[in-house]
């Protein structure tokens, strides 16, 4: 298939298993989700991929699907292999026992447990090892844990629903639906491939919002993608004073649910499987900081913010949020309608700035991903 | 170049002819832009485009860079030749006076007072004629010819530049500037294809903006389309109470200016060029629906809305807009700044439905480019 042209086939391998990396998006967390390919010449002779949460890494899944074809084999791999036990044993000691030959990382594994001694290790088993190969395509894929590893958070993205005016619901709360049907599927993605769901009790008392994935809703689409099975992301709810009921939709059984409340909270009876933390207060309601660092304890790689004006608009000021996704349906919900974000600001030069990294349309929306200006970010 | 497939070629040929009619958007109002090629066989002997109102016709433009070569020629016209004197003579006559073998034209000429005549009286001089050629794409680049023609009155596009929060200035009034430099030029492209730019006393009064055409500003930007030389659009000023003060930038000299007050509006002493017209005043201001019929007398068909939030928001539920040329800046500009459409509305089901006719980037902004639903443009 390729010429004899060993760096354009170690391309094409490497963006074959970033495509696999991929599909395990729904099930790895909070391992990320790594591809893994065995490859001896032009011909694949297996792959691999992230299982759920202490199950087998990629790199053990290629290895018992080649059995013993993989001595002297290649092996493409999304992330550096992990060279020290956590729920499994280490993949350099089955890629060295199993004689391979050579390893193409895209990237080093920035868990510091890691960080460079899983190459080493297989390094000086004597076998030949490359690093960073598409690696500006492989850190995108797994962003959540890697800001989670470098800065002790993971990646935080809020995901709002506006029409074109900038409107998130009209003045008496009512938003169904501002977005079409293909806009609410992609949602359920984003949700499913993420490790927590963040709302506030404002929108909870208002929606009665499960915040749960429905698989069914966006089977159709997963092409070739592992389905999401059963796993559901944690669900986080700030409630300072406890307001939620419990026979609210959220503190269901579906899914597990983290109530976060203030330390003087009033008590409430919520169902045994709701845990309960509390959490200071800063100048308005719980201290969002201190919120992020609970959910990074949780090793949350990926929060999605799914909540209302206000609360988006306190994490955008406090600089927690790392990208927005904003769903924008071709139509005008008015002035008297509520805006996309509370968040009141006096002149030009106090405009927060984005910078875009990708818009689509979906259905008839469009979706854009946009970064708030680093000098917000650290602002705080 | 292209086989020996008639139909082929006719495309290519008339593509061609499209480009250059759009060449000469910034000139013919009130004439629509027309593009006109004689071709033999694969050659094209000659161009031609519209010019100035009261110069010559398209037609006219190439038969004479035909000179004696035109007889025989097939004829690529983007719109049916006129075949009744107006400021110029019939094109119709000059055909056939050269001796064209075929005429082959994108669409009828919507006038009444041509409408399928010049095609006719081509066939009666023995000439072959076809028609509907590239239609769908000939119609839109004259849409408020068109428009103008059908319904009396031009094409009524409402520019706004909002930030991804959909608000087009501060609280304080303060918006310079929303977009960028890219976004800034192509509204002066807008505006110098355009026949009048509309705006109110209130913008006026807050900016005190000129609206004229600034051609240096996108030069570098037209390609090969002819410049606007000194083509002004007229600028029209919704002012009930005559508020605008004689020294206003809008009532200079630079591009003529038509200010619309109320019949009871105080007397104001205004400069001679500025031509002053009283409308009766309907529910809330000047009866917009008179406004846009005083424009068709004027032969407007291409009209650009750029005003505050009030005037586009009456202009729209009025059903008077046709589209919305909406240019979003990645930022946020907050909850306390004002609205995109001053235009308060209580349910969902009252939403303005939108069809998304074009997205583009402009430098770092989008441009959208929508159509309100049909039900809301008849409404009244």
């Amino acid at each position: 298939m390729i010429e004899d042209d060993g760096s354009a086939r170690d391309r094409v391998m490497m963006a074959r298993a970033l495509v696999i990396a991929r599909q395990s998006r729904f099930i790895a967390a909070p391992n990320p989700h790594v591809g893994c390919l065995l490859v001896k010449g032009d011909t694949v002779i297996s792959e691999g991929r992230t299982q759920y949460a202490g199950e087998a890494h990629a790199e053990i899944m290629a290895l018992r699907a080649a059995g013993t074809a993989a001595a002297g084999a290649t092996v493409y791999v999304t992330l550096e292999p992990c060279s020290h036990h956590g729920r499994t044993p280490p993949c350099t000691d089955a890629l060295i026992e199993a004689g391979v030959a050579r390893v193409v990382a895209a990237m080093e594994d920035p868990n510091p447990r890691v960080s460079g001694r899983g190459l080493q290790r297989l390094r000086e088993a004597g076998i030949r090892v490359e690093c960073g190969l598409l690696a500006e395509q492989a850190e995108p894929i797994i962003k959540g844990f890697v800001l989670r590893m470098r800065r002790g958070r993971g990646r935080v993205r809020a995901k709002l629903a506006m029409s074109m005016d900038g409107r998130t619901a009209m003045a008496s709360g009512e938003s169904q639906w501002i977005t079409g049907a293909p806009a609410r599927a992609d949602v359920q993605r984003q949700r499913a491939a993420s490790c927590a769901i963040l709302t506030g009790s404002g929108t909870v008392l208002a929606d009665n919002c499960a915040l749960t994935v429905r698989p069914e809703s966006f089977a159709d689409t997963l092409g070739e993608a592992q389905p999401p099975g059963v796993r559901q992301p944690l669900r986080v709810v700030l409630d300072s004073r406890r307001r939620v009921p419990a026979t609210a939709r959220i503190l269901s059984a579906d899914a597990p649910t983290l109530l976060l409340h203030a330390t003087d909270a009033p008590a409430a009876a919520l169902p045994a499987h709701v845990e309960q933390v509390a959490i200071p207060e800063g100048a308005s309601g719980l201290d969002l900081t201190t919120v992020m660092r609970e959910l990074a304890t949780r090793q949350c790689n990926e929060i999605l913010v799914e909540c209302g004006p206000t609360l988006t608009g306190a994490l955008l000021q406090a600089g927690l949020i790392d990208e927005l996704i904003v769903y924008m349906a071709p139509c005008i919900m008015g002035s008297s309608a509520r805006p996309l974000l509370q968040l009141p600001l006096d002149a030009m030069s106090d405009k927060v700035k984005l910078t875009t990294l990708d818009v689509r349309r979906v259905g008839e929306d469009w979706r854009f991903t946009l970064v708030p200006s680093a000098s917000r970010q650290t602002k705080e």
